[in-house]
């Protein structure tokens, strides 16, 4: 049996990562493949029971490192027993958010240790690296009042960080798809939503004939 | 104002580390210091959510990496929030429970990874070393048996783990205490309650001297 593929999408608030998502499982569903649709924070029980703590609440609740190390305590779990199986039955996985989204929302904003993200990343990960990754980039104003409009009130600590956070996180999450042009691929998510999606296909076409 | 002592407890299941803890707390404030009594992980609303979901559910639940990083998360909001201000205003701090419980669990006999242990341990003491730790030693069949008559059982995750993991936590509180013998004193917890507490009170008189 084949592996299957490993999408990852990543980026700001409001950036429409998680309705492309969707679109992109039913996509690939109608295709014929067996899809796993993700999340992290989040993907097992236990993991959404740290994804309750992580979003919701004071802000300041958590320190960057500490919200690093429940971030990787979450995605151990989540890889070991979601993900790596299924990718090991050659079905293709989809996940709101990876290993991206620490570096930056912890690391490049949050201001974590870095030398402790490295650390957490290869015990977490089990050295498992996507084969795509999506970075949905949009001007922090217009993410944000999108995630306001949306009104998902009960997860919105990082969203109450503060523009200047949520610019820092464009800024990191760029540097990465720079620094990585093989496995990221920058989507320009201030298109329509048939546009934005038609740019993550092509990239998933792309990536299903690299295999 | 001087710092106050910081004394942890440390040692397996049913030692009788809580009951010497609760001592020690009244027995020092009647000679007048001002005492917090904490414990790990815990000792705040977010560190005790952790704690929750730690110690109760299937013994599988987390991996030991993982559970080295949710000790590790709780015990940076514990230290930053809890620990540093009452030592920095003159107060003992009493930890049931500290660094050396996430590096005998995890690390000895859990078999998490050193090199993280060591990256998460760095970030979440931020650099506060015990004064004192009382190492509560016991045959870990006689400390099981305790646990279980005492009976505490929506906490039983780590008893739940078998004999040979709980002789691998005796042994790894005896080689800390070992190699740590300025700040780790060895307590016989097979004696009887009276007993057990004047071993503990004479190490933190010296303690105490030491200043």
């Amino acid at each position: 049996m084949t592996r299957g593929l490993f999408i990852t999408l990543e980026g700001g608030e409001g950036t429409g990562k998680s309705t492309q998502a969707l679109r992109l499982t039913d996509r690939l569903k109608a295709s014929g493949h067996d899809v796993v649709l993700t999340r992290e924070p989040g993907g097992t029980p236990q993991g959404e029971a740290l994804r309750n703590l992580l979003v919701s609440g004071d802000p300041g609740a958590w320190s960057a490192n500490a919200e690093a190390m429940l971030n990787a305590a979450a995605r151990e779990t989540h890889v070991r027993q979601v993900i790596m199986p299924a990718i090991a039955a050659g079905k293709t996985v989809i996940s709101d958010r990876f290993m991206d989204s620490t570096r930056v929302y912890q690391g490049f904003a949050g201001g974590a240790d870095m030398s402790l993200i490295d650390a957490l990343e290869r015990a977490a990960t089990h050295g498992l690296l996507p084969s795509l990754t999506l970075v949905f980039d949009l001007a922090p104003e217009v993410g944000l009042a999108r995630a306001k409009a949306r009104g998902t009130t009960n997860e919105d600590r990082f969203e109450r960080k503060g523009l200047p956070f949520h610019a820092q996180l464009r800024k990191g999450f760029l540097l990465i798809a720079r620094a990585d042009p093989q496995r990221c691929a920058v989507i320009d998510a201030s298109q329509s939503p048939d546009d934005v999606f038609s740019q993550c296909w092509s990239r998933v076409e792309e990536a299903m004939q690299r295999g």
